[in-house]
């Protein structure tokens, strides 16, 4: 493992700093020692950067498929090694991880398939009227183009799905964006891994070296320099509300101001119809309480909060999420500062008043450190409506039950809360046409709505939604999952009265690359 | 005309604070006495905006659609009335409001047509996959659904195209957004018979009250608390830099940030091929001594900066353009802070080191106010390089040559520009297939690219892109004329496992509105 700083494909010293990677579950130094990238790194990336967009760019669907799908081929060429990596780092299980390889893999192979494809660039040509009173119409062509060098912040909870060969680095590469990934310093050994791959696939694919780079830090200077780097055109992040904002503000007091994509969490909202508690309170309890304590919680569509009206079903419900709850074992967490935080939030959290503990994780792992215990705690709606700290975020294996006197007072209940990433209805068969009101509310505060399942396992497809209103995201106009994530990186561009021959390909007249445009406000291949 | 601000389609009284219109030409007041709305009538627009939204949003696209031609019938219906008082207020000719009143209600029939097509909302659906290994897929489906009310603030260089039922309004109203309009103080006449066309189409239509409201102000207290409401999801705003950057700033500083589009001008870079200027430097010079006096120079695209390689051929080009403008005569300004401004502007660039009068309009309307006179500078291309000040746009009748030694001069210029909205090459037959990297390097700082035109008169067609990298506008990714504008206004949203019954038309089996969607991966209408 090649632990430098990559700069523009090669290897780099950077500075006199260093740390290491630390086994989540023991504290242990793990192999291999990384520098924090140097101010000369930052600038010698993104300048790098910004040479190769004028070649990538204008780089064709099919070789950049090829990009993505040799760094898909090199992942898989170190799966092993790379997926045990991730276990010591992340204190995740195996399992999970070989299914986040799968995950991060077939993400990059989607947005390979949307290039060969090739109608993503949403060209619509408006063909020249010459004869038009009382002016001619000029010929004008119009489809979306890369915007530039994208800084890809890596995510703790996803050390390859949404890490340095993640979604976003998979959707800029894609777009046509060059990028600069900031390594997540909890897996600095894993992100090594995965960039020497990437390196490599770039290699083999000729494609510009500017195009990628991965600098380290365990602090935040080398990337707070990188969103102000006046050649950075986007960055993207997904952690914590206090770090995307802080990505933000800096974005936003640029001399150039950039779009920052920055999926903060969620707290994610379960509503339990009566009716689907009267018939099957206890399934949902288990289901949820798999839900909840999930990879330990540690995902942006935990179910933080669950909103009931009070009946004696929900009294079955909460018996069985108890007992379900209480036989969770303690999982590790991602890093000790995560861990810390989420024992402190969810202890501080009971000294607020008419909050009262529902069930604990009894099943503890003595012998390990960084250790969940799920937690699930109860309010009623009144005591939610007026105290604005229950809608706080305590990432990891919690969740509030919220208990309403009423379905005005549940309705009430929604009706404050803030953006979500998803929401959920619990609904027995036709329940859910009852509730319009409700289903309405819900979806002005969400991205995502599901019926009948758990937030958690998001799926990488072309109809994903994941982001939603503020504080969920920063920009609730975009995904971070699924194919339409590419839309981030990219921008409209029109050529008017341009010589066909100079044209994209994807506007040239005889439509070469067989691709879907509207031409003349009709969709077609022609 | 009923001169009360409108609140949800009523009129109400406003503040004690009065003004009028003003003719531009003269000076003169006009009919009718506007009220500054008061922060009562900011909140009720806003409340009332936001009960609407949730009746709007789920309105049909047929519905929308008959709105929206509603109002064309509402507006035709006052042609004459409006144009005359438009004419007063903003001092254009009465052609050019003839046919921006053509333009308003041709933007309308665009959106309304974009909306009785229905494919515009991107329906994405993901069939489940109950079989897949190792767990099965759910059922995904997804389209764009609207943000929520917008503030539209009307623009003082289109009073019609750009205001009260302009491309803004429309294409938000077609969004399923209702809009609050800050109305331009330069034409509140013109504002306030727009906004009664309004008002009657809606009620036509039996469209809820509070998706239409337009308030006053001749200062900047009503359009600052408008973009601070909470209620407010989005603002639009064509004009200066200042204004677009003071409204982005106020809408990044709210406890929930919106997005603010703002179209803050350009200077439309032109650059003069060699080619072009040895066969047709006197044509050249001809149209765009048009192009740069058209309605005083008061539009966004106005050809600001031409850039040419020294040369014989531009020597003829000079004099012709010199010829040109000195023929010109001067017209009248939309305000008196506008004529001031450029005024002073045009004169005080005169200091600047290496800046010479290459040509000024002769011909004078002594009898009126607030008129234009048209100017034409010349420095050299070091001289522009060493000097920002020299890309500060000088809204009106102004353009800069710029000239070069060398191409490697020229593309040395084109390297240093800030973002444009639009960037023309004049070039002979065959001659711009030698300029690839001045090309690319363009594209980087524009969002339209022009062969042998002319920037000004923004075709309005379903490829147009109007808007540029910053600071042209502070977002590149969206455009503010074209059927493309609809996009500012929506979010996607996903429904998972969702009732049939219960999903929009768009995602229903067996796609009842027969729109374009991507079902499993392929386009189809099925």
């Amino acid at each position: 493992m090649n632990t430098k700083n990559i700069v523009a494909c090669s290897y780099v010293e950077g500075s006199d700093k260093k740390f290491t990677g630390v086994e989540a579950s023991t504290g242990n130094k793990l192999e291999g020692e990384f520098s924090t990238a140097t101010q000369q790194d930052i600038d010698s990336a993104l300048n790098a950067a910004t040479a190769a967009f004028n070649v990538y760019k204008n780089t064709g669907n099919f070789k950049k498929a090829a990009f993505l799908t040799a760094i898909i081929n090199e992942l898989n060429a170190i799966g092993e090694v790379l997926v045990a990596r991730a276990v010591q780092e992340s204190g995740l299980p195996l399992a999970r991880l070989q299914g986040e390889l799968g995950r991060t893999t077939g993400q990059l192979k989607m947005f390979a398939d949307l290039l060969e494809e090739g109608s993503w660039v949403e060209a619509i040509i408006d063909n020249a009227l010459p004869d038009r009173k009382p002016l001619p119409r000029s010929d004008i062509r119009r489809m979306l183009i890369p915007i530039g060098p994208v800084v890809v912040f890596g995510a703790s909870n996803f050390p390859l799905a949404f890490s340095v060969a993640g979604g976003d680095t998979a959707s800029a590469l894609a777009s046509g964006c060059p990028v600069v990934v900031k390594a997540h310093a909890a897996h600095p050994g894993t992100s090594a891994l995965v960039g020497e791959a990437i390196v490599k696939a770039a290699k083999q694919c000729d494609i510009p070296e500017g195009v990628f780079s991965l600098l380290y830090d365990d602090a935040y200077e080398v990337g707070s320099q990188l969103v102000k780097h006046p050649e950075t055109r986007a960055v993207t992040f997904t952690g914590s509300y206090k770090g995307g904002m802080a990505l933000v503000k800096l974005a936003q007091e640029r001399k150039e101001p950039i779009p920052v994509f920055a999926e903060m969490g969620s707290i994610n909202p379960v509503l339990l119809l009566p009716g689907a508690l009267d018939t099957s309170a206890e399934s949902i309890a288990a289901k949820y309480a798999g839900s909840i304590t999930l990879g330990a919680g540690q995902f942006c569509t935990n179910p933080g909060l669950l909103i009931a009206v009070k009946s004696a079903s929900l009294d079955v419900f909460k018996t069985a999420l108890v007992s379900a709850i209480e036989q969770v074992p303690s999982a590790t967490m991602l890093t000790k500062g995560i861990c810390e935080n989420y024992h402190n939030l969810s202890k501080n959290i009971l000294a607020e008043n008419g909050i009262t503990v529902l069930a604990e994780s009894k099943v503890t792992n003595a012998e390990l450190i960084n250790q969940s215990a799920a937690k699930v705690v109860e309010v009623s709606a009144a005591t939610f409506l007026s105290n604005p700290k229950f809608q706080e975020e305590i990432f990891g294996p919690y969740s509030l039950l919220v208990v309403a006197d009423d379905e005005a007072e549940r309705l009430a209940v929604v009706k404050a809360l803030e953006g979500q990433l998803t929401v959920t209805l619990m609904a027995a068969d036709n329940e859910l046409a009852q509730y319009t009101e409700l289903v309405s509310a819900l979806q002005n505060i969400t991205g995502r709505i599901i019926l009948n399942g758990v937030p958690t396992g998001v799926e990488v497809c072309a109809a994903m939604q994941h982001g939603g209103p503020f504080p969920a995201t920063n920009d609730s106009r975009f995904t971070s999952v699924g194919a339409t994530a590419v839309y981030r990186f990219v921008r409209p561009f029109a050529w008017q009265d341009w010589d066909n021959a100079l044209l994209p390909d994807e506007l040239k007249n005889g439509n070469p690359l067989n691709i879907w445009r509207k031409v003349d406000n009709k969709w077609t291949k022609d």
